[in-house]
């Protein structure tokens, strides 16, 4: 079982934070690797993947030109978040019925070719709202929830749940 | 049934897209208002108000130097999302017994009394990821699904869902 999220069109400047976002979600939610396309940035990299390391688990984060490669060679289903897609309530069987995921998050601008190559757009309330609530709701849904018990391997931080304030600890 | 989102802290500069996304997810996933406060962020305000005024509904956003008073006088139950609190899952059923909620959203710097002035602290998954996707899965879990068939009066634009391809309507 495989699910990647790839991201198209970072840009640096304006998509930094959401596409780190993106990313942070992707590894809390229970997938296994972020690619991302765009503008190269290894300063939203590294931040990602010091979580990784902090927080433990196996999440990868990898940069490519080649996207295109990336969904056509892909063996599994191919699921593209949009808001103009089917709603994601109406594909959630489908989708749980597929092991090898790959999540495509579009940027400013998706090349029509996406929507036509993929096996599913799907999108999320069909209103405008966010590519990382979308997200983490694919996630949820093809998860099931199970992705609040995920657990992650060679933590070096822990959030411990507190009814009040803060605790963490160093493992 | 009220409910509302409370943003702290907003930063013009560093958080415009991220508060805007808290915002848009908060009008497609069933809350009523947006409430921010930090920098008063005009551009920000007004895509949001955009959104809302073309696609329907009667969300609202308005900003506010006094989030301290909307926490004390909130009438319904205050829930602070936050990595360090209490599993989601552990809360779902309490959560959902509240008529009014009012889910404050932190930034950078959220002050030690905001833990403690609350009546729940919740974290989705523990892990560090985004206000964003935290907010989408607290307002999922809370109005159970039915976000997803929550109708938009008045709306200019509607999104007609589709397997391949863009279609939006003007009404």
């Amino acid at each position: 079982m495989t699910v990647i999220v790839l991201r198209l069109g970072h840009r640096i400047f304006r998509d930094q934070r959401i596409t780190s976002h993106c990313a942070l979600v992707s590894r809390a939610f229970g997938a296994d690797g972020f690619i991302y396309s765009g503008e190269k940035d290894k300063g939203m990299e590294d931040s990602v993947k010091k979580v990784a390391r902090q927080w433990g688990g196996k999440f990868k984060v990898k940069y490519t030109q080649k996207w295109k490669n990336i969904i056509r060679e892909w063996k599994g289903r191919t699921v593209h978040l949009t808001v103009y897609g089917m709603p994601l309530e109406s594909k959630t069987k489908e989708l749980r019925s597929e092991k090898n995921l790959l999540i495509i998050v579009g940027g400013e601008k998706v090349p029509p070719e996406v929507y036509k190559s993929v096996d599913l757009n799907i999108s999320v309330t069909n209103q405008p709202h966010s590519e990382i609530a979308a997200l983490s709701m694919l996630l949820d849904r093809y998860f099931d929830g199970t992705e609040f018990r995920k657990t992650f391997p060679g933590a070096k931080l822990k959030a411990v749940p507190q009814e009040r304030g803060k605790k963490v600890i160093r493992l």
